[in-house]
């Protein structure tokens, strides 16, 4: 099975974006207009298609959009593909300067390059700009379908600042237990995915129930995309992720294999809450954490949690071709590379 | 003629304010929401009407919403005056990181409290709260005044970061002249407030034309306001506006007086560029530059600005009653202590 609306997808999107942030391509705010084109992965001298990110959020929408209706063009859901992509971005650009991180995707971030000042203000533009992105919607849908994806759209980015406020505040926490974990990362990481299936099921015509159905599919996906996201950080192929495997355990993150482990208070909890870990020994405590079953129950809910996605799925019932897609779109994103 | 409506609807505004704030107070997010309640001048343990602002931008789209229909209820205008209030306090969380402040409204700023990686966030959730409130406009309005009025309020939020990345671009050039000064306030001050007024018109009923003139009112005394706020900055009674008069010559503000100097090409030209001024120094070269007559000319162009808003004031003909208000409150607004 090709991907062949995969492929014209990613084309669109990459497209509609750059429409979008073209706004701010003008005389007295280009160097602005440069910073968020960096960001996005536009602007390098040699074509870098990754600098830019997978762009699964507005795949997933654009995706959901036409799996019911044959007769709905996803073409007419672009803006909202183009929303929740920024929106991504936007809340990317404001975390690498709360956490401190000077690299992302390779190269170095926009506070790294312009300061903190300008990065604000540039995590700020892009979301300003996500939202007049929704709105366009306006140019092919209802008005009051409008509103209701506009109305979410806000509601996820609010749940995505308490899941930061959240996110923040455990770093100051030491009794945290893998029941703290869940919500944290729904607002964090699910809200946003779960909200990009259930904009693109509302625009493409399904009924109160299958939108449910879609925003539940969004849902699990996203929780099992975020722990294989926390498996990656400690037991992926760096040459494959592009992610070190020593920094999670340098930086003390609160993922779901080190609550698991802190929770055994074995050999691994003893270690953890003698001190920082040093980038030379986190090799050796990953392997200790491995053996206290944290790595085995890490995969186990991705399994469960990936179960649930394609459950759902399943009631969805979408269009043979379409459902062909996103069961690949699901794979790609759930079996890489440990 | 007292301001009878004025303090209903500065107790209004109030109460929604808390209404839409309070989204926060949940298990999860209570210490989020204190962050919130405190930039809002909400959580002093004596009462502190001050803390929290003026609240002008609210007030303004409140009174422009009665100005035109008797049968038109302002009330039904609140969540769009809150809307304004929120954006407003989003950007005020943000650029006191931008520009280092330490204190507001002789307060310590979010970010010297909470640090700034909270502080960002703090200020994006005001963002979020801000749309939200908008898309509350539809419980008594027709959609497609709400979508109007949404699209009206981000394109805004956009100039507002246009403007912000000026500002923050002007800091680092010595060529600065008068004429980049105008854009620069319409985007970062004037924006907002004609905003305000445009929004309340477009609720309040007026048609195009008489909402072209709110939107015009608004500017101009955005612009009034703002080079009032200058002069305040340098020959304003500290005792009255809480603001130092010494802060903007040392921190190098390029503030209308200050580029109107620059381009007298004399002493305190001179001065400026030897390089920075100490707070010691800066009440001379304030006299300087009144001689030079950059205190005559600011306050000749608020004068000038002032009656652009008072003609369209008197184009819009709003109702007798408002109007007095309205009138008033420019007063308050314009004619604060030097």
């Amino acid at each position: 099975m090709s991907q062949i609306l995969i492929s014209e997808m990613q084309i669109a999107i990459e497209e509609e974006l750059q429409k979008q942030v073209g706004i701010l391509n003008q005389s007295p705010t280009v160097e602005y207009f440069e910073m968020l084109k960096y960001h996005m992965g536009w602007s390098d001298e040699l074509p870098n298609r990754k600098a830019g990110g997978k762009r699964i959020r507005p795949l997933l929408l654009l995706l959901l959009s036409a799996a019911r209706d044959p007769n709905y063009s996803w073409e007419n859901a672009l803006p909202g593909a183009a929303a929740v992509e920024l929106l991504h971005n936007f809340s990317l650009i404001h975390d690498d300067i709360q956490d401190n991180s000077d690299m992302r995707r390779k190269r170095p971030t926009v506070w790294k390059i312009w300061g903190i000042p300008q990065a604000i203000n540039a995590g700020d533009g892009m979301y300003a700009l996500s939202n007049l992105a929704i709105l366009g919607l306006t140019e092919n849908h209802q008005q009051n379908v409008v509103n209701k994806v506009a109305a979410l759209f806000n509601k996820t980015c609010l749940n995505l600042t308490c899941g930061q406020y959240m996110d923040m505040s455990f770093e100051q926490r030491n009794n945290l237990t893998l029941e703290d974990y869940w919500p944290m990362i729904s607002y964090k990481t699910s809200a946003l995915i779960s909200t990009s299936t259930e904009i693109g099921s509302i625009l493409g015509g399904f009924d109160d129930n299958g939108q449910e159905i879609c925003r539940q599919f969004g849902h699990y996906l996203g929780l099992a995309f975020q722990v294989k996201d926390d498996i990656l950080g400690l037991w992926g192929l760096e040459q494959v992720t592009g992610k070190s495997t020593t920094n999670d355990l340098v930086t003390g993150k609160k993922t779901l294999p080190i609550l698991y482990g802190l929770k055994q208070k074995g050999a691994f909890a003893n270690r953890w809450f003698e001190g920082n870990i040093s980038a030379e020994e986190a090799p050796l405590i990953t392997e200790q954490l491995a053996r206290e079953g944290a790595r085995k129950f890490a995969e186990d809910t991705v399994d469960q949690l990936t179960a649930l996605a394609h459950k759902n799925l399943q009631i969805m019932a979408p269009q043979v071709s379409v459902g062909q897609e996103i069961f690949e779109l699901i794979n790609m994103l759930l079996k890489r590379a440990t």
